[in-house]
């Protein structure tokens, strides 16, 4: 599957999300992405930024990329414009 | 000075640096700097994603750099880690 080593943050806390990371790299992926859409961008960057200095070393971003998602409201015909967020993590040798 | 190009988000709301920003290219800076700590990481993306896709057209984000920078706390002699980003966008010709 194309997302197994993608991390989604959500509304738990930084640490739920830290050790996601955590554990893919634990598993041999070589490259792990974080993705988040709104206020959870901050999140993402912390997950990131924790993984690489306390748990992962070797872990590095290679790259960071934002976007714009057009989400539809529930309960109305409209749509909402939200940031989205991608950061590439990969294990450098 | 240095960081004559450079807006620092903080707690107003989003259009007023989304207005910074926009300024700034309109002052004929090739390149804007959007700098963020914290919980102000998700303004900072969505500043930068409003300024190009409904604004300033020709600007695209060619850097995003995220880092842990301590910060002393106030009334106590602890150090706390907090996430930042700086999101550069250029004008491309």
């Amino acid at each position: 599957m194309a997302d197994d080593n993608t991390v989604f943050i959500g509304r738990k806390e930084t640490m739920a999300y830290v050790l996601a990371a955590v554990t893919l790299f634990n598993k041999d992926y070589k490259k792990v992405v974080i993705k988040a859409r709104g206020r959870s961008i901050s999140k993402a960057v912390d997950v990131a930024e924790i993984t690489r200095h306390r748990f992962i070393e070797k872990a590095e971003i290679t790259d960071i990329v934002t976007d714009t998602e057009k989400i539809d409201e529930k309960d109305s015909d409209r749509t909402v414009n939200v940031s989205s967020i991608e950061i590439t993590m990969e294990l450098k040798d």
